[in-house]
């Protein structure tokens, strides 16, 4: 395996399309925060098998084409190459080329709509990057979510996009009444928790869950655990606070829970109990968020997409330079927390 | 009264329970920017009165939880030393624990609320602080306003939880026919002001007010002053514009206005004639302010809270950087503004 | 001109109120980004005629007293005398000042809230650029969309003050069948792209952007041709995804696209062919953004105002400190990009 990751390392140095094709496999790692080009294949894979099979081809070229428009973009505009190459400019298109096809009614101009959402959302990935820099906190998927809420609320006012697949504009209810039942059976409760890792990439399907499960356990098993957590975190508690259950039983409940869990558990914080109970604490603050945004959201129709991933995570990581003086040790350039007082006390 | 305040000091230094207290006597006090264990106490009190005279104990208890939550969970995150003790851990919780039972019914899992609700306040409180620590500025009681609302604004996704008092979600209406008539009496504006105050802790109570009063003479006749003034200003214009007469008798014009005239008035500017007028247009805003804010919630029945306090004292704390050249001597580490042309030009 | 343009700076350096006057000057022309009193005394002209023969005198009135009292708060707190010169204090008050009556039928009240708008725009100018100073990127005209909005939101809390011109607050349709048809005649258009200049002041007149035109062009004949090119793009991209067409021909879509295509393609970064694609993306993207806010804004009737080309201004500037290592020359010390690399790599 080493042996071929280095011969593919160099063969992507050498040559220009595989660079750009390693680039964008990386892309589709990174929208779960992986740097690995075998996890962005199989998320792919995940994406294609998912989207045929529920008869929304159109989503999953929508994704390939936002990669690929993405990439391409910070390309033209000369960022930075090292996080180009680490895939960081590809994640957010991929995920905005995946999200108009699956809201909008846009027919003649959709194909127009995903290519200039996705150079736009690489425009608003550089924006916000140079904002959050100045508290060493990543944009994360907020870029997608940004351009993404444009396009789909400016639908309303012009007559040539459909506001397709989006909810009926409409005020809160006071008394949720048609809120449907949920079966707690196993068979719920599995397909629930591996259709949330799959909605991260807007998928109603199961079997895409579970390779994209594969596809982290490949680079990072912490990584899959959190994953598969998360997902359980969130469902779980959709379903103890009597939350819908057919959103329950298409994983829209899990998405975002796996997400925070996956960011917080195991990637920007170094794995061990006390990250473990801040992490479920964002977990659960993150399916709050959800529903807040929700209800916001729900006077317009539109989703919340990833934003309360986004939300959550940035406020369980903005603390980190407050652990002072706790002494921490730094990771990934991320920095950890709680960590042992062996190390001298640092402000950063 | 010197020597009582030395024992005690020595007394929280030497035993963790009573610095435990004493952090959280703190807290009750730095609702209103004040760092007096006292001035807490008799706070602590006023919500003890008022919640218990008007049948509301369950919202004396949710403060007196959040605020042992929030401070305890600030101690396991090993915040800074020094802010933990001032109470600067403790004030937004304590406001988090108040809100909830006032606007939400969650019979059984409203506890559980209450608690996870305060210590992700504390959490915020961090996360903010760090965020606006780039300009000097404090955050106020944002962490409280943010955590609520995310809380508050789910409520209507789950099933298990009620939105108990919060409005009924309705748009704006351009025809606001049906505000009640003010009676301008002396009665009317004596205890409209007084309530103005007891609202900063959600109380509908006069007499909780003037001991909130006296709690801050305790502290600072400045403070005071600057609160009921405040309270005042908030009350007159509502009264003048022609607001809502039954709001206004609760005191909903006044709080924001309280907190603002205080914060910027007796507490991050030196008081002085300039600073007067300044504060007196920041107390003006705030009362818009919180007007906008009212008309952008009313789709989601959801209350203002404090943020209009919070935006028009940023507002108005944020320029003093922009002062120079104009020279300015700092105090309590905020800077202070528009002071006479002796100390020579500073850029901070 | 150059001997006038001396002599008139002469005169203001050595007399008060001619440097007054020339600050508010500057001030009307800063609205378009233009530092030049001519191309100022030709916009207050055109503010003059367009609202005198649209009815509208109010109008013209209150951006005159915006402009007035909000240069002159600004001398009040002794704010960066250079920038003050340079009208950078007066350009927000005026909209401010031309908005209220615009929207508002607030008669009694009307002028004490102009002058108080206006004020509070000054405080808001300092504190927003002080914030926005950590990126390097300027205020635009966002303190005068945020004061506008509070107090135009605030009119529905208040009897004295009635939403006047405001729409009337409605969920967004999903089916725009209200929507009127485009003529599409050569008239149409030429008037619609005029107006569109025009609507940067709120004016529905051509002749007013026909003169505003001139005057950009008395500046610099690029600024002017960036504007004319920015309303032709915003006017016909709204044509053609089917916007409503009595808007389009108010050039209701077009001031957005003005003021974005004009501050990046002339302004921030030097005309070269890759800006011009880069303009031409953001312009576009304004385009998409005023849409979605006409849809976040549509449940409370409150107009767009010109939030929209500072959102998409700001995402085009943002990224500009992350063109490294493209070499990149600086200009009117807001920096360029994409440039030739013949300049060393830097990083700001």
């Amino acid at each position: 395996m080493d042996a071929i990751s280095r011969t593919w390392s160099a063969t992507a140095d050498a040559h220009a399309p595989v660079r750009f094709a390693d680039a964008c496999l990386r892309g589709a790692a990174q929208v779960m925060l992986q740097n690995n080009p075998v996890t962005g294949l199989l998320i792919l894979a995940a994406i294609g098998w998912g989207t045929i099979r529920t008869g929304t081809a159109e989503v999953g070229a929508g994704a390939l084409v936002g990669l690929l428009a993405g990439t391409g973009t910070a390309l033209l505009l000369r960022v930075d190459a090292t996080s180009w190459r680490q895939g960081l400019f590809g994640f957010s298109p991929l995920l905005t080329g995946a999200a108009l096809p699956t809201f909008l009614a846009a027919e003649p101009v959709l194909w127009a709509y995903v290519v200039l959402g996705a150079a736009v959302t690489t425009v608003v990935t550089l924006a916000l990057s140079n904002v959050l820099n100045s508290w060493g906190v990543a944009a994360l998927t907020f870029p997608f979510v940004l351009t993404s809420w444009f396009l789909l609320m400016g639908a309303y006012q012009f007559m040539r996009i459909g506001p397709g697949a989006l909810s009926r504009p409409a005020l809160p209810a006071a008394t949720p009444a048609e809120l449907a039942h949920v079966p707690v059976t196993f068979e719920f409760l599995a397909t629930g928790t591996l259709k949330g890792i799959a909605q991260v990439f807007l998928l109603d399907d199961w079997v895409s869950g579970a390779v994209i499960l594969v596809a982290l356990a490949v680079n990072s098993r912490a990584v899959a655990l959190a994953a598969i957590l998360g997902s359980a975190v969130g469902t779980a508690l959709a379903i103890g606070l009597g939350a819908d259950g057919t959103a329950i039983g298409k994983g829209i409940w899990g998405f975002n829970a796996v997400l925070t869990a996956l960011a917080l558990g195991a990637v920007f914080y170094r794995p061990m109990p006390a990250v473990a109970v801040y992490t479920l604490l964002a977990t659960i603050t993150a399916v709050w968020v959800q529903a807040a945004l929700t209800t916001v959201l729900a006077p317009y129709g539109i989703p919340t997409l990833t934003a309360p991933f986004v939300v959550a995570t940035w406020l369980f990581l903005l603390p980190k330079r407050h652990f002072a003086p706790v002494p921490h040790h730094e990771r990934h350039g991320d920095g950890t927390m709680l960590s042992t007082p062996a190390a001298p006390p640092r402000r950063s």
